[in-house]
C-alpha cells in the first residue's frame, strides 16, 4: 500500500510496521498513492469515508467509524467579511479530531492492537476514547489538569482510563510517551496516519465548493493537526491532477502562546523557546509543537503566513459568532478573529474550520455571557 | 400552499395567517400537500432542506438554516440487539429539535416577525436562539430553573433574552403564553410548523434505509416533538404513495414522570393529574404534554405502545452506550432503555433516534462518572 519515511534521516519502514517514529528518533511520514473517483465519492455517503481510495486502510472491515464528517460548509459574513465556516464541531464527539481518531483507531484495528495510549489538551483524547470505544481497544489518555471539566467526564464516559496530569502540557506529552513504550502511541502529533484521517478536511471542502478549492484557508493552530492534515489532502488532490494550485493556508496563534509564530517572524530555523502566559483558547497552547518545522514549511510553501489575535480579540470574535448562532470552543474563535486584520481582496475564497463545539466549554462560556 | 386547521372544532384559516393557535384556544394543524422526487432529491446537499419540496415554506430566501441534518444513521448492538442509531445529537446546538427550529423560524422569517417568544426544559429554548440568532430575530426564551447549566450558558450566548422561572415546566409554559400575547409564539408544543421540521425525521430514516421505512422506532416522548414529527412525515411518505404502511412508533417516558403511560394503559380519554418525581430524562419530564391525545392516537394507529423505563435503567444504558462510543444526554438513554424490554421479532428493523448531545449534561454525567 505505500511505505513509512523518516522526515530526518530518510529511512524507510513497510507500511505494515506499527511503529510510531523512527529509530532515529524523529518522526515519520507515510508515503501512499491516494486515489480518487468523483462518481465513486459521490455515490457514497456523505461521510469522510467517501474518499476510500485515498485513505490508507486495508480492509473495510477494520474501518472504526460513526459514518462521520462531511460537515456543512455555509457562507456567513465574520467582521463583515465573507468566508465559508465548515461547521467541524459537529463531529460525534465535539471536534474535528474525530477525524484523525476515525483512521488511526482504524489503523490500530488493522495491526490488532491491544491497549493504546495517547495525551491531549481534551479534544484530541475526547476523539481517540470514543473510537476506542467503537473498536473495544482500551486505551488509557494522559491530559493536563487544567483541561475542561467537560472534556474529563466526556473522556471518562467513553470508559477511558483518564490520567490528569500536573504541570504543563509538556509534561502530559512525556507521561505518556512513558506509557507507550509498552503499548501502541495513538498520538495525534506522532502517529502519521491520525493527519491522514485530517486530510479529508481538504476532501470535503474541495467537494462542497463543486470541486474548486478555496483561496485561502485560516486555521487554529498548536500542534498543527489540522493545518497539516489540510496540506496533505490539498496536496493528494494536487498529484492526482485535480487541482492547479494549493491554497494558501494561515496559521493563528494565540499571543499568549506563540511560538510558530516567533518562529515565523523571525525566521528561526529551530522552534525557540518561548515565555508563555495562559489563554483561553487552550486548543492551541503548544508551547512546543513537535512538528513545528514542518508547519512552518507548510505555511511557506503555500505562500500563506503565521499570525497572532489576543485573547481580548478571540473573546469578541466568540461574542460576534455566537450572536450569529454559531457555538463554538474559543480556540475556533482565534480563526474568526484573525479574519478581522486579514486583507481579503476582491473575490478571495477564504474557509475558516470551527474546529470545536461551545458545549465543551461551558464554564468559559458562562464567563461572557456574564459580561 | 395549504391552510391552518383546528384539530378541535374544525376550523380553517389561511395558510399566511401568523396564528398558532384556533380561536377556540385548540391547537392548529397544517393542512398541506408534501411532494418528492427521489432524483432531486439526492442530487441535493445532505442536510433536511433536500425535501425541500415537502417543508411549508414558500420562498428559497426565507430558509433559516445551518445545512443541519441528515445525521448519520449507524448499526449498533443495544443490550445485545441489532438496532440502528439515528445521531441526532449532531444538530448544531446538540438536539434533534434544531428540525423544528429551522422551519418555524424560516416560518418566522417569511412572516417577517419582528419578535419571537419559546418555552423549554432546555433544547428546543437553545434551538430557537440559535435560529433566530442566525435570521437575526430578537427572542425571549422561558426555561424552568432547575434546566442544566450548560444549556442556560448556551442560549445566553446565542443572544436571545433568557427568564430562568422558578416552580414546575407548566409555570414557565404559562409565563411564556403570557409573554406571547404581544410576540410570535414560537412554541414546539403550540406552533405546528415546528412539527413541519422534527417530520424530517422521518424522510431520512426512509432514504438512509434506502427508501424503505423501519418497522419499529422507539423515541423519548415527554411532549411528542419527535413522536408527532415521524408520524407526519411517515404520513407524507404514505400519502405520496412512496411506502405501504406506517412504522410502529414506540413512545418511551421516564417512570417518574409518566403521564402518557397512565393515559394509554389505563385507556383514559384525557389526561390525567399525575404525581411526578425528579428524573434524570430532565428532556421528557413533561407532566402535562398538550397533545396527550394526539400522541395516543398515534400510537394506537401505528400499533406501537407507551412504555416506561426507570432513572435506574437510563442511567445503565447511558453508560453502556458511552461505553460503545455514544455519547448522549440522560434523556436519549431511555429509548436505549426500553430497548432490553422489547420483543425485537427475528428481522425486525429498529430505529433509535439519540436525542441530544452528552455535552449537554456534563454534571448529570460526572456523577455516572465517578461511580
Amino acid at each position: 500500500m505505500g511505505d513509512l519515511v523518516c522526515r530526518s534521516c530518510r529511512t524507510t519502514y513497510p507500511f505494515d510496521d506499527p511503529r510510531w517514529k523512527c529509530d532515529c528518533g524523529s518522526l515519520l511520514d507515510i508515503r501512499f498513492r491516494a486515489a480518487f473517483d468523483r462518481d465513486r465519492i459521490r455515490e457514497r455517503r456523505p461521510t469522510m469515508w467517501r474518499y476510500r481510495d485515498a485513505l490508507p486502510i486495508y480492509d473495510e472491515q477494520h474501518i472504526v467509524s460513526f459514518n462521520e464528517g462531511f460537515t456543512p460548509l455555509v457562507e456567513a459574513r465574520i467582521h463583515g467579511k465573507p468566508v465559508w465556516l465548515k461547521q467541524e464541531h459537529l463531529f460525534p464527539t465535539g471536534s474535528y479530531k474525530d477525524r484523525g481518531a476515525s483512521v488511526l483507531v482504524s489503523r490500530a484495528a488493522e495491526l490488532g492492537v491491544s491497549r493504546m495510549v495517547e495525551d491531549s489538551s481534551g479534544n484530541a483524547g475526547a476523539a481517540i476514547a470514543a473510537y476506542a470505544a467503537r473498536a473495544s481497544i482500551p486505551c488509557d489518555i494522559y491530559v493536563p489538569e487544567s483541561t475542561s471539566p467537560a472534556k474529563l467526564v466526556q473522556i471518562r464516559m467513553y470508559g477511558a482510563h483518564l490520567h490528569q496530569v500536573p504541570g504543563s502540557r509538556e509534561d502530559t506529552a512525556h507521561a505518556a510517551l512513558q506509557a507507550a513504550g509498552q503499548h501502541f502511541y495513538a498520538s495525534h502529533v506522532w502517529n502519521p496516519f491520525f493527519f491522514q484521517g485530517t486530510k479529508t478536511f481538504a476532501f470535503e471542502v474541495w467537494e462542497q465548493l463543486g470541486f474548486v478549492v478555496p483561496d485561502t484557508v485560516l486555521i487554529p493552530t498548536g500542534n498543527g493537526t489540522l493545518l497539516i492534515g489540510a496540506y496533505l489532502g490539498f496536496m493528494d488532490l494536487k498529484l492526482a491532477g485535480l487541482i492547479a494550485r494549493l491554497p494558501r493556508l494561515i496559521a493563528v496563534q494565540s499571543e499568549n502562546c506563540a511560538p510558530l509564530h516567533r518562529m515565523w517572524s523571525e525566521e528561526l530555523e529551530d522552534l525557540p523557546s518561548i515565555q508563555t502566559s495562559d489563554t483561553v483558547a487552550e486548543g492551541i497552547a503548544i508551547a512546543e509543537p513537535m512538528r513545528a518545522n514542518q508547519i512552518v514549511d507548510i505555511v511557506r510553501e503555500t505562500e500563506g503566513t503565521v499570525v497572532t489575535v489576543s485573547d481580548q480579540e478571540i473573546e469578541t470574535a466568540l461574542v460576534d459568532a455566537c450572536r450569529q448562532g454559531w457555538y463554538v470552543e474559543p480556540t475556533s474563535a482565534s480563526a474568526l478573529a484573525a479574519i478581522k486584520q486579514y486583507p481579503q481582496s476582491a473575490g478571495e475564497t477564504i474557509v475558516v474550520p470551527l474546529t470545536g463545539h461551545g458545549l465543551k466549554s461551558t464554564e468559559k462560556l458562562l464567563k461572557l455571557a456574564e459580561h
